[in-house]
């Protein structure tokens, strides 16, 4: 070796991109407006206005291109970024691929994964316009408690309902957002009327996003100081996450380097979006580069739902989005990967994906532990369940490029580490994490709900 | 705000240091030779054969000032270093401190902790003598952890004996050992003649350090293509370790600064002595800097112990070794942070702090709890029970600085994150923590079993 090698690509703190990325500016065809579920007309500002401030709906609404990053909002983003990309040498390896293959850690902030890139902007924006107090549902816990930190650091309340299945997998998850000072419910409960009428009509039910979603919805539409908070989907959550693939093209450049593929596990498409949609514009204009979503088979939304109008929690309670989707009334098995658990999908990710810019591929659950084991076991990170979706896709593609004979450029989000989800490790490796096939039945029942 | 502040200082990646500083040789009094348990005189190299590889052993007692770092070690080191230092901006705002408060964050490694630092040039020298499996001992679980993963990368077999207290409080960290390959027992155990003499005369023990290094050490001892790793106290340990401030140098360097203190927890000495070594040569040439080791007051070895020769383990398996102890026959209450309940010290601390080189401080459980829970709500980062202890001094030398109206330049060793100690948090938050007084007479008797 005659120059030393580089094994993380590292961009200096003022290299935080100024500016988030908004895709809206770019589509051949803009996505379909969010509906009033009352008068199924497009929802206009003010039907927005009782949970979210304005700050956050001119973004949702905006055709700007750069929307400015607030430099209250840009300090903190300094506790850890610009995050690493990382060149996987030890995998490639293992997997004796010709194919290049890099990750980008997310896992570095201090919450250990990327949803603090939209909690702080959302906390910030809420605290701006007088909030006190923030709602907001979790399912792995990531946005809990990214959400939870940042509602500290800018001196606000916070309530989390975490999807009771992985509130009991998961009890350090509630320990954390505690340690934040944030206050944690398992969902379904009892403390709101959605609530109470989940657990009446299914009292064993595992909970779920939508489900979680709707009573934060309802807690925050019903107090003054209190609004609502949402990790993913919406299209200023998208925005925010889009300071990933901004830093991932900057240093990609600084090894003369440009992805054949880039790869995000997708649940509600916060990580997904936030690392490929700064490529689109690349591929509007004629770059040859691939962006695949991955999403659980157990929760297929992209490849199995149907692109129409629902609701985004299960009560019904939000504005209906034109998106890919299982039916609001879909309950996803209780798979590890809990963030991946949503019924619908971003409306920008699922219009993206019906004009056939971006990909999808949902793999087994058992298939993602076991990269995520080799992962773990050559690059040392333990990744978070999610993210061993996107792990387990790059492993394939650099297979089929050793198969093939092609050197490919590989990109992956690692979203997140995983030493808050060892149990689901220790499942898996006492043989205990089974392969949930995707009921059909199940599906057409959900999807007679549509509204 | 003219200019945009630096939050993280960081190094580039061939900044890594080439070298490991010995500070053997700039010790004015160098630390008295281990002895050989039977024999009472010093031991050669050929009585640490059995157990170590001479790569290990010559480190040991090197008087190099300078000890070059393998290649292939530095490559593994760009998983993660260099490591970054913060400048704690929220947490001085928050104490309204006129001090500056930096620490250097060693929780970025792939295991959470610094112990990764030492834990692959043991893997890769016992590697090179052509060593098939270690074992080793693990408080916390952090050493346990490092050494499962830098076994896994060197493709070594790994038995770690945890102490069973920690064993059960921490059932993460058993998981993520098995996740990197590695066989995780509760000590004492069945498996070795120690660990069934220790239950047979304590059968309700909570385990201690010294019994876990016993089981270690025997079971290395009885198989030739087995050897033992520690991750601490011995002077091979240190030395790996003195890569942290030998980049903290560098980093305050770049930012025109230099500390007026370094603090650092201090159990086995690890952590403390790779942050605070490569500043002796500076305090012998007249700095003017403080250098404090911290340690819990439940196990107060340089506060309390005896400048003695004694043995590092419980059963009397190892060298003798001239530390300040608190006996071998000492159980430390089983306070929440694991990694300082070990009843003697690194002889090259001892030493240095028998000399005046370096100052000691005992600090009590809740107060470190209260500190790191100060910390996480104002940087972000949960840490490490065992970090806690350092933050705690760093917060009281800030606060006396305000009271006396100076501001000092302090340094901390955030040696590790806490994302898998959350039940302890989970204690604290809910006040179940108690502080733990020392008890003069434990102490006392086991003071008389110094061989």
């Amino acid at each position: 070796m005659s120059r030393e090698e580089l094994t993380k690509i590292i961009l200096p703190e003022d290299k935080i991109p100024k500016f988030w990325y908004n895709v809206q500016a770019d589509m051949p065809n803009p996505p379909a407006p969010p509906l009033n579920p009352r008068t199924k007309q497009p929802a206009t500002p003010e039907d927005l206005t009782p949970i979210f401030p304005m700050g956050l709906i001119l973004q949702e609404v905006s055709q700007e291109r750069y929307i400015e990053i607030p430099q209250e909002v840009r300090e903190l983003y300094k506790l850890w970024r610009p995050s690493p990309l990382y060149r996987a040498r030890r995998l490639e390896k293992a997997l004796d691929t010709p194919c290049k293959i890099y990750y980008k850690y997310e896992g570095v902030s201090p919450v250990g994964s990327h949803k603090l890139n939209s909690a702080l902007p959302q906390a910030f924006f809420n605290k701006a316009e007088g909030i006190k107090r923030l709602t907001t549902e979790t399912g792995a816990g990531q946005w809990g408690t990214a959400l939870s930190l940042a509602c500290k650091l800018f001196a606000l309340e916070c309530t989390v309902y975490m999807v009771k299945v992985s509130y009991e997998q998961k009890p350090y998850r509630r320990i954390i957002m505690e340690t934040y000072g944030a206050e944690c419910i398992p969902s379904p409960s009892n403390r709101t009327a959605t609530g109470r009428a989940f657990r009446e009509k299914e009292p064993d039910t595992p909970g779920t996003l939508g489900m979680a979603i709707s009573e934060a919805v309802e807690d925050a539409a019903g107090r003054d100081d209190t609004n609502y908070a949402l990790g993913s989907v919406l299209n200023h959550v998208c925005l925010h996450q889009t300071i990933i693939g901004q830093e991932v093209k900057l240093q990609m450049e600084m090894v003369d380097d440009y992805p054949d593929m880039v790869i995000g596990c997708c649940g509600g498409g916060s990580n997904f979006s936030g690392i490929a949609f700064p490529f689109v514009p690349d591929k509007l204009k004629g770059q040859k580069i691939r962006l695949i979503a991955v999403e659980p088979s157990a929760c297929p939304t992209l490849t199995q739902g149907v692109f129409e109008y629902d609701y985004g929690d299960a009560a019904g309670l939000t504005p209906m989005l034109k998106m890919y989707t299982l039916g609001h009334d879909f309950t996803p098995p209780g798979i590890h990967a809990g963030g991946l658990r949503y019924h619908g999908d971003s409306p920008l990710v699922s219009q993206l994906f019906h004009d056939g810019l971006i990909e999808a591929r949902a793999v087994l659950q058992k298939g993602a532990f076991e990269a995520a084991v080799m992962f773990a076991r050559t690059e040392g990170i333990v990744p978070a369940p999610e993210s061993a979706h996107a792990i387990r896709v790059a492993i394939d593609e650099a297979l089929l490029g050793k198969e093939e004979g092609v050197a490919r450029t590989i990109v992956f989000n690692l979203s997140g580490h995983g030493q808050l989800d060892l149990a689901a490790y220790d499942n898996y490796l006492s043989g205990n994490v089974q392969d949930i096939e995707f009921s059909d039945e199940a599906l057409q029942e959900s999807l007679k709900t549509l509204p």
